[in-house]
């Protein structure tokens, strides 16, 4: 018998509740043991609820009863979680969460402070909903040196940007369709401008380079400035636009991370990951490329990721090692504009001819791609983001947009 | 200190050794210990090797060496490797295989003898190469009841069907071209004829579900008789051909499960994995859709996999919880003609006005193909594979080619 506590009864928590009601038995089956819901902590009332008696306002109650093993913390959010999670691992509780921003802001202390109590912190559901991407990094890939990761990390931005590339519609009725479907909050800043990619880039990073990476740091840009005819362009230059986490290994040791909208070629396995699903493509020196793909949010999605940690912990009897991310500061990241990638840009061409001519001079290598009048668009062999800004300059035209473009 | 020997230095086994001695510091810091390699055994010579002292004929060195905990069994084949396993296990060492064909023969007994001597018998690489697929279904989706399971099972099909897909090339060629590339055998049959690919969807349904399928049961079509002309169709369609492994839980309790070239729609997910690649996709009640994706086979992909299992019980230190597949008989299998699904046909047609009508007038709601003069082509709705026959009688036209079509 392995007690549980489920902090927030919001959709995560109550998804916790029905999926731990509703498969039961093949759960004991799994998990070797018998999973108790013994409180469900939310300041609202429940009064009709047909277990109203789990619920309390009151954390202590969760904190004293050492029939709680393990506190599921989906609340969302830094406050109160964070005080909360600390309390439970001090008091020697495990704590399985889906709370990104926690994870990404707090994981490095919290996975310490887990690891001297000799219990568990996971977050399986924290990146990628309901895929399996944490435990594969942690255990699958564990043979495996981790070069390179990119993710399509946001389902909110994905439908958006698939609505523009299959359904020709413009961003702003896009990101209204998504809203109506319940998709994108009233205010959709966080998935659009990349907050939220940039936390599960951050958490990604840092557990397969076991350095802690500060989500805050890396260079995000999000897709409000995306349109239809940057949409065009991509199509002609056989790619797709998505907004991708990517974060790779240098040869100086330093980690190269950002959020970005970013030409992906027809061929890569993330260029068909269509409307709200998410896709994790992690490249290995031994295992290859590797992709996991799913719905990355959702009720129950998350909640199946939120109970497969709860039922590791229960199968895991005294066994409790934790990743560990070392802190190694701020400068574990590469400056930014030494990025090596391809690169697409729009420029302002009233004569296009001669504008060619000085983009072949200029970009050597450089293809160019003619979808409009008045401009001309082009995709840069590889070169750091330096060197495109420089050559840019040199080129001396109206930039009306650029984009990296994976290879 | 996990020290392991090595059965069988071919390709796989050199592939172990290699990524052990390659990624040394990173799979010891992740396992918390050190893998020692301690004896590789071989019936060849390999005077030359750098590390000449491992290798031994003499199976008893490694079962009597009381440092060795777990022995990796990359031979492949029935005979040996079936007698060693046993040995191994009965002698308390855990046991890491590759060995998809001894997984789906004898897995049942082997899992029950390694919880009886309280070892692991741990088989990652058996499905998927070095796609993490296995611990993934045993611990990440252990909170969903998985109602399905469909893969791309082998990557020297999937290579062949690409080919003639995306390249126009006949079965004939395309299967020699597989052969150049040494993705193929001189005598292709394990591969083409879906012998590798039932084995492991046996594997992937008897963990899934916890009920041992006897591979030998289960209906297997080939990809022998797939033509240019049904690749043909199946673009008319919306489809492309795809030799797929599937199983599925029924209502009254039994599995439908077979191996078969399928019409895949254009829009799921497997219908983009090309060339040698694998995809295994999961549906389970609280996740919905996982897909998983890599390499299929290759030296470093499959050690990869069975290095991760090494690693996974470096971790668990005296947790040895095995899966449990319960023999309940050859009768879980579902009778093939009841199995439900659309069907695609092809039939003579010299007039072909005449045979449309009759086609739709049988077949209520089919989608008529026309893309060949003097036959025609249709899509069934859902129906058994009996009813679907009944049909195809009733119609009393020459058969050209059926095939499943995948909802």
């Amino acid at each position: 018998m392995v007690g549980i506590a489920i902090l927030g009864y919001g959709v995560v928590g109550s998804g916790v509740y029905e999926v731990i009601r509703k498969n039961s038995d093949g759960i004991t089956r799994r998990a070797g043991t018998k999973i108790d819901i013994k409180h469900i902590l939310d300041i609202r009332e429940f009064n009709s609820h047909p277990e109203k008696e789990l619920f309390t306002k009151n954390y202590d109650d969760i904190l004293t009863d050492t029939d709680v093993s393990v506190v599921v913390e989906v609340m969302g959010g830094v406050n109160p979680a964070y005080e909360f999670t600390k309390r439970a691992l001090m008091a020697k509780k495990s704590v399985v969460t889906s709370n990104k921003e926690l994870v990404a802001k707090h994981g490095c202390e919290l996975l310490k402070l887990a690891s001297e109590n000799r219990v568990h912190y996971l977050f399986e559901a924290s990146v990628g909903g309901g895929i399996p991407i944490i435990r594969p990094l942690k255990l699958c890939l564990a043979a495996n040196e981790i070069s390179e990761i990119t993710g399509i990390l946001n389902g909110t931005t994905n439908y958006i940007l698939t609505q523009m590339i299959n359904k020709d519609e413009t961003m702003e009725n896009a990101l209204k369709k998504a809203q109506d479907k319940g998709y994108a909050e009233k205010n959709p800043s966080a998935d659009i401008d990349g907050i939220d990619a940039v936390r599960k880039i951050a958490i990604l990073t840092s557990l397969a380079f076991g350095k802690y990476v500060d989500s805050t740091k890396i260079p995000v840009t999000g897709i409000r400035n995306v349109t239809l005819t940057d949409v065009e362009y991509a199509k002609k230059s056989g790619c797709v636009i998505k907004l991708c986490g990517h974060c790779r290994a240098l040869e100086n040791g330093k980690l190269d991370v950002y959020v970005s909208p970013c030409f992906v070629p027809d061929e890569s396995p993330l260029a068909s990951v269509d409307g709200v699903f998410n896709a994790i493509l992690v490249k290995g020196n031994a295992v290859g490329d590797a992709l996991f793909y799913g719905r990355g949010a959702g009720k129950l999605p998350t909640a199946s990721a939120v109970v497969s940690d709860v039922i590791e912990i229960a199968k895991s009897g005294e066994n409790t090692d934790s990743p560990v991310w070392e802190d190694v500061g701020g400068g574990i990241l590469e400056n930014s504009e030494n990025s090596v990638s391809k690169h697409f840009a729009r420029v302002k061409a009233d004569d296009k001819e001669s504008v060619k001519a000085e983009i072949e001079k200029i970009f050597d290598g450089a293809q160019i791609i003619d979808a409009e009048d008045g401009e001309i668009g082009f995709v840069t062999d590889e070169m750091t983001a330096k060197d495109f800004e420089n050559k840019l300059n040199e080129l001396n035209k109206d930039i009306i947009s650029t984009f990296l473009v994976l290879s």
